[in-house]
């Protein structure tokens, strides 16, 4: 369960403040009822080589379509992003808030429209108080921090009970780098990103290495499929998902470039990080009681792997299982088989914890008590060895709660 | 939310025993703790043209492979079935345990293993009690009845909370033909069924029609995809799911040959039932307090309004919503966008009961209440209307309910 340990990074404080040059701050603007945070930005004091994974969801937000319209040459310097309202499926007006919104921070930081990334999340279908956020510009730039980056963590929160924040430094060449990210995610989740629109869960990177466009676009995508990809919460995709990267380069390193050995320390480092974040949000997930990590060994492609993987973290009835503590392993059997792949009921193996429970297609007999206390646990690891092919994937859930129920049938969560 | 009516057909009693020369009955023999029953069988007097539809997961109970292999040549004469336990991953004894209860009903009948069809439905992993089983096929014979429908019916429920019986009366040519079926379904249902295996709900199917095969075949397919195909329940498919028919051609009908007019009458008579028992396993889905219909119009093709009615009846979201009595639409939209298929969010109109909530990708405001009254009714009807083509489909679910979490996290349902 715990994060490959990166190429001699080392984990550090600041968040997306931790990368030289970056400032951040989050503020009430009035989107959400409570007087909780709602309104955030990040801004990078030099321009930045940038780029975004979006949801692949065929509805999705403007804040996604003009996001994407404006990483279009790799550039961007700020990041506006708001909690409480997802500004999705609001027609044509929703796409003017979102250009407002990004038109406002451009205003109030000097910059054009085009130099803002724009992000949202919330409740789908109602309009964007848009004056609201206009209003509150002037106060978000004003109040901008090269510590700001827990300010702006808080203001991305809906239904997250942990604020998500990480920073990792290392060495590229012989300059060190930092990079930093913050994150918000606990329910509509089961993203699947691309570079090219995908899921609502928001992280926000930034880094002070010099890298170029061809090597963040593959460092982000790679990233993305190993750690937020393998997540699910619900098995809901949301229309809002994003992760957005700014690279202003302020460490002075050589260019990284694409392929290259810089890249792939760089590209570890981040994988690093969002792995820890994907996790936190699991973790953190609505209603959740577990932390479950399902691993799938020795299939016959990355693919049939990642997809067996994400049966068995979706399945409704293993979740529940989970939740009552109760290890009903042929529901893991079940979801496996069902996952479209080809999976051999009489070769696979599975293994709750290191105790193997099915091989042969049958039933491998335990004392009582033993798969209880592995069940009973907070954190659980779930093996599926398929045994035929070499290819592995780990995709992470949590259990599926009353309290989950609960939360997501009150009203407009 | 009405079953069609099929041609002429009426409703009649007494389920798979209502046709002309079959017999049923159902008992306790042991496998269930409570006194319940759980051991059922259906004769025929005389031999049937026979077929089935099953799971097409690829973890799959013995008794599916034995059931296939049994109506290779398009032929049975009886159908044994055992609540309680799936005998599904429990290696070669699971196998040698299916073959042995055909083996015992065959003996007890004076027919061939061959002409018995063998069901399981209940915990997967443990193994079968087999001797309780082979001990109690002699009281399970000698009570075989010709109202013995409800018998049967009874000692397949597992966490069904009714009794699932449909029977029909329609004319094929000058003749009164009879289609009867019983069947158990309430969670684990989210069937995928096919000629060649796939989900645990359980159908069992008698009919006095004198039927071809291959019309038998063609209509059972077709009748299963409209019907058991588009429910779910969980999201989950079993590994044990199977509907099973026999005609025994008692009816002396002049033979219904495939692609006649006889064809579709028998047809429309078979979905119409399938349907009714479908809705009736929706209806009776562990913890669900709702009963809801997706239809998705005007797709590009029937595979596609298939594809997307299942993802939103599917939705984790979608359905806490339904529980909550949400009128939550942008949730319907979002799993509509993650379906895979082509949807146009600018295009896409959505409806809640008779209520449009989007068009022109935005919301249409309502008065205050009219929403929430739809979404508090027990019978909801949920359109998408995608405006991309001319084909459509309707799935049928229920909400998730805390009630459905606490019964499938209590240990080993």
């Amino acid at each position: 369960m715990k994060a490959k340990a990166s190429n001699g990074a080392r984990t550090i404080s600041g968040g997306v403040t931790a990368p030289k040059g970056f400032k951040a701050n989050g503020l009430h603007c009035g989107i959400k009822n409570s007087n909780k945070s709602d309104l955030a930005l990040i801004y990078s004091e030099k321009p930045c080589t940038a780029a975004g994974v979006f949801t692949t969801n065929k509805v999705h937000a403007s804040c996604v379509a003009i996001s994407q319209a404006h990483l279009k040459y790799g550039h961007a310097q700020a990041i506006i992003a708001n909690s409480g309202n997802a500004n999705c499926m609001t027609g044509k007006k929703g796409f003017a808030d979102s250009r407002a919104m990004a038109a406002a921070a451009a205003a109030g930081l000097g910059l054009t429209e085009k130099d803002v990334c724009v992000a949202s999340t919330g409740v789908i279908g109602h309009p964007l108080p848009i004056k609201k956020i206009v209003n509150a510009v002037p106060a978000l730039v004003k109040g901008l921090r090269a510590k700001g980056s827990k300010n702006a963590a808080r203001a991305i929160m809906t239904t997250d009970s942990t604020l998500k924040e990480v920073a990792a430094e290392f060495t590229i060449g012989k300059k060190r780098v930092r990079i930093g990210a913050i994150a918000k995610g606990a329910g509509m989740i089961h993203p699947e990103m691309a570079l090219a629109p995908h899921a609502t869960m928001l992280c926000f990177v930034t880094t002070d290495a010099s890298i170029a466009p061809a090597a963040l676009r593959a460092a982000l995508d790679s990233a993305t499929g190993n750690s937020f990809n393998m997540i699910t919460i619900d098995g809901d995709m949301s229309t809002n998902d994003m992760v957005l990267v700014l690279a202003n380069g302020m460490a002075g390193n050589t260019m990284i470039a694409a392929g290259s050995k810089d890249a792939r320390i760089f590209g570890e480092a981040l994988e690093t990080l969002f792995l820890k974040l994907a996790c936190a949000m699991v973790r953190d997930a609505e209603g959740a009681t577990k932390f479950v990590a399902v691993t799938v060994k020795n299939a016959q492609s990355a693919a049939d792997a990642r997809t067996v993987a994400r049966a068995v973290s979706s399945s409704t009835l293993v979740k529940c299982a989970l939740f009552g503590s109760d290890p009903n392993w042929g529901r893991v059997a079940a979801a496996a088989g069902r996952a479209g792949v080809s999976v051999d009921a009489w070769k696979m193996k599975i293994y709750l914890g290191s105790e193997l429970v099915l091989k042969n297609g049958g039933p491998v007999s335990k004392k009582a008590g033993v798969l209880d206390r592995i069940f009973g646990k907070k954190d659980i690891t779930i093996t599926v060895d398929l045994r035929t092919g070499t290819h592995s994937a780990t995709a992470y859930t949590c259990d599926l709660s009353t309290a989950y129920v609960e939360l997501n049938s009150a009203y407009h969560t």
